[in-house]
């Protein structure tokens, strides 16, 4: 059995209002091109297809795309599991016709728990789940986080492991020794406890879905993919791309994925960022966090670097303007409409006209009372 | 062939804030009894499956389980269209996988044109479409109305006929000569044109949705079937049901379907409405449109009502309170915590104590206020 090992396709995600459904599809092009080149036997997808539980008709529309090439046109077995980015519900749509075609997408505790058999290996598919799932799935009252879940889950699975065959674990969870990053924080922040790796050392392989580094866990045999893309600033450094497995040699290889447009850093002044003889050296249509090293203010920062960089995904600078204390204290005492008025001249060099002067005077007035209101 | 014509299921459709899935259920449940019954070769779903574009996870999960069971588990063969409340693009999920089983969900134009062959009969199943798909798609400049889309569509069917089958069509829109009722007015004054029956006379049997009632057209073998449950007020009177056709024999026949629980009008008056005399000689549980013929002030009549009705879907009055011009010339003069205070005392016989003057001398100020500052 060789199969491909992906996850996290978020398909619907954006990156500071950037849609990435041509970044996905450039990634799909060559996780397809892959699959066939090396002669996998199946496609494992452990879980976050979607980005969100209600996706978009456009999201809807391109994963089912995706799914039908995979598994019709190139005939190639899927195996997938729904993630917590997905509404299980919604994604099982369709999943009871799936299997004719070895196309098993498994949205439900008690699905982990019939292996698929294909060629010399069992797989089985534990989506994304709550601890109250396994809770009420045991009859157990005692089990209120996924690691006391697991055991139960785990060992039921090892009831079913037929001795000739190999064992395959695919699941969508936070184990242990995982790092985070960005773009999952809410998620392990929210209360997803952690797997310890010991509870998964019977299985001869875990492709894991939910952090997006494939070296978020440092064990041969229970891997995180990562996702095929870069989703957040904070996995600019991170490689993206699969793994293919097999389970006959033991071997399991990394094969990177180029992306369309890069995510990463870019530090300069601004005047650098403006200067063509830096600019021609930079891929500028890169998905960019520019850091600033400028004190100054500087009108119109983002319109004007936008103009050279189109995919500015945020912009921050590695000093505030320096403001001295004595000033700090003098502005201190101004009004709101002196303040605005100042700001207004230091970032245009001209002087509220009068009829500014009365619009922002009134603006200040509303914004007063509703804060007083509130 | 034998085939079950149904339309407008609306899954996930609410009445007046009442969920009626258990209706929907209820009407299902008839549905695949009569199929089995009457040893239909297949069921037609003329379109609205859904009542969303966006319909909720229950919705998703009842629907699919309806179909699943349909199709996977009686082995019936389904032919199924998008209507205008279902998102073609989200409904389509599965499709490609489906046809295997002989569930035949289409939703593009496109796949109009190609026919499904069962038995003696050709099925040209044509989705909820827009003008401009039509335009698009026979490069028709000219095509601004369903009815001109029509011509085009019927006579590229035509080019498609087997001279020695039988021809059916399923389509989703509004047909002249059609009545209309509440639930579906949005959508014919949203600018949905008739297609004239006369452009439907090549078909053997043309199975319609989109109209809620089966008698909203009064053509032998050009049918609405209606929704299989009554989806508002307006509906109180239809028989709701679905046909059973023969295109052997050329027989078409209605079923009714029972409701779990009807909607109708009660028209009485408050005293007749809470007498046990009265109401014990009433359906007390169904869905009730109350007319209540009194002239007085009654206080808290929809909480009182529902004590016995707990389905009351609207509360009208046959006529409104008699207010004289004199009293009318009064009450104008009086200033809003008059007027309040008035009220108050009328519908509790209390008066407002000096805490609730305080309240409502706050309430009529802010709202006061906010009505300035719009």
């Amino acid at each position: 059995m060789r199969f491909l090992h992906t996850a996290d396709w978020h398909i619907g995600k954006k990156l500071a209002g950037y849609d990435l459904l041509a970044e996905q599809q450039f990634a799909y092009e060559q996780i397809v091109q892959l699959a066939k080149e090396e002669h996998v036997d199946a496609i494992v997808i452990a879980g976050d297809l979607y980005d969100r539980a209600q996706p978009s008709e456009l999201a809807v529309k391109t994963l089912n795309e995706m799914l039908q090439r995979l598994n019709l046109t190139e005939k190639l077995p899927v195996l997938a599991i729904s993630g917590n980015h997905d509404s299980a519900t919604r994604l099982a749509t369709g999943s009871p016709w799936y299997t004719a075609t070895q196309f098993y997408l498994r949205t439900t505790l008690a699905a982990a728990f019939k292996p698929i058999e294909i060629g010399n290996t069992q797989f089985f598919l534990l989506p994304y789940f709550e601890p109250f799932a396994a809770r009420q799935y045991f009859e157990e009252d005692d089990i209120h986080q996924i690691s006391t879940a697991m055991k139960f889950v785990v060992a039921k699975m090892r009831s079913e492991f037929l001795p000739n065959k190999k064992h395959v674990l695919v699941a969508h969870f936070f184990a242990a020794g995982s790092s985070t990053t960005d773009s999952e924080t809410k998620i392990t922040v929210g209360g997803l406890d952690a797997v310890p790796l010991t509870l998964l050392t019977d299985f001869d392989y875990v492709a894991l879905g939910h952090l997006h580094s494939k070296d978020a866990l440092h064990a041969e045999k229970i891997r995180y993919s990562g996702s095929p893309v870069k989703f957040s600033i904070s996995e600019a450094d991170q490689e993206k791309g699969v793994w293919i497995v097999d389970t006959e040699s033991n071997q399991v290889d990394f094969h990177p994925l180029k992306p369309l447009h890069d995510v990463r850093t870019l530090k300069a002044s601004f005047a650098e960022l403006s200067d063509s003889t830096f600019y021609k050296t930079q891929q500028r249509d890169d998905f960019l966090a520019i850091q600033l090293t400028d004190q100054k203010i500087i009108p119109n920062v983002m319109q004007e670097l936008r103009k050279i960089y189109p995919r500015i995904v945020s912009l921050t600078r590695t000093t505030g303007p320096v403001v001295k204390p004595q000033m700090r204290r003098q502005i201190r005492k101004l009004d709101p409409l002196t303040l605005l008025a100042n700001y207004f001249t230091d970032v245009t060099g001209e002087q509220l006209t009068e009829q500014q002067q009365q619009w922002a005077t009134k603006m200040l007035k509303a914004s007063q009372e509703q804060k007083e209101d509130n």
